[in-house]
């Protein structure tokens, strides 16, 4: 099998004996070496955002001291969800690899594949309300942005 | 207009003025009371995952302690985009309000509304390539995972 996602598996396996959560480990690679590596700390940081990627992401932003990871390629034990997969685009990666599916997620008794269905509008029922309100002074804030001289677009 | 949706806002807008990055601000609010805020800090962190809802539930989580934010609510200045819509999901919660849209924020240079087109499959190109690989010995740590007795699921 490919020595990377042995790394990511392994690095699944090491968090899911202590306890740390699900079993999901992810590694950063930069010129075919690992930058940075995590597994999913929900449990043990009562964090609800500490999935495996995003732990990655951040540490590889932090070692190269940047939060354009676009020289990066991500391996990970599973399928990303709706917010890893998103933040592997704001990282600006453009290669992924996974082993395990969404569905296979699901079928260990993660939502993935649920929220994956809400944002693609085929979920019969929606955990989250949403709720627009006071667009007007939103959009306010957002003409001021544009405004600013110097701004940085990400 | 809304008391707390202004105080997004403010949020948002200490956060530009500052240059820690985009006009994205959000509140945590549990019966009634302000227990997390945050303002985008992409920029001031180097930390692509740094967006006002990840930060505003993570320090919601550490203040009680738990991953799961239910008896919680959450105010934006935006409508979240994938990462942090997902990261809401993962947090349990069932309420949240925002002001402007995934479009208004594409017209002031966001990538919110390319990353919703890419998971609904309606986008034109793919920033990034996904391959799975290695997937038997995925599925041997998950299997691993489901016989691992007292293990917690969230």
């Amino acid at each position: 099998m490919n020595e990377l996602m042995r790394e990511a598996i392994e690095e699944a396996r090491t968090g899911i004996h202590a306890g740390h959560g699900g079993p999901f480990g992810a590694l950063i690679v930069r010129e075919g070496r690992i930058i940075a590596r995590a597994h999913n700390e929900v449990l043990s940081s009562n964090d609800p955002t500490a999935h495996a990627e995003i732990l990655a992401i951040r540490r590889a932003s932090a070692t190269l001291g940047r939060f354009d990871l676009s020289d990066c390629e991500i391996y990970s034990s599973c399928e990303p969800c709706p917010m890893c997969f998103a933040a592997v685009h704001w990282a600006k990666m453009r290669r992924l690899y996974y082993a395990c599916t969404r569905t296979d997620a699901a079928a260990i008794g993660f939502d993935d594949d649920y929220i994956y269905r809400v944002i693609r509008g085929e979920a019969a029922e929606m955990q989250v309300e949403l709720s627009m309100i006071d667009r007007s002074e939103g959009l306010t804030l957002f003409g001021e942005f544009s405004s600013l001289e110097g701004k940085q677009l990400y």
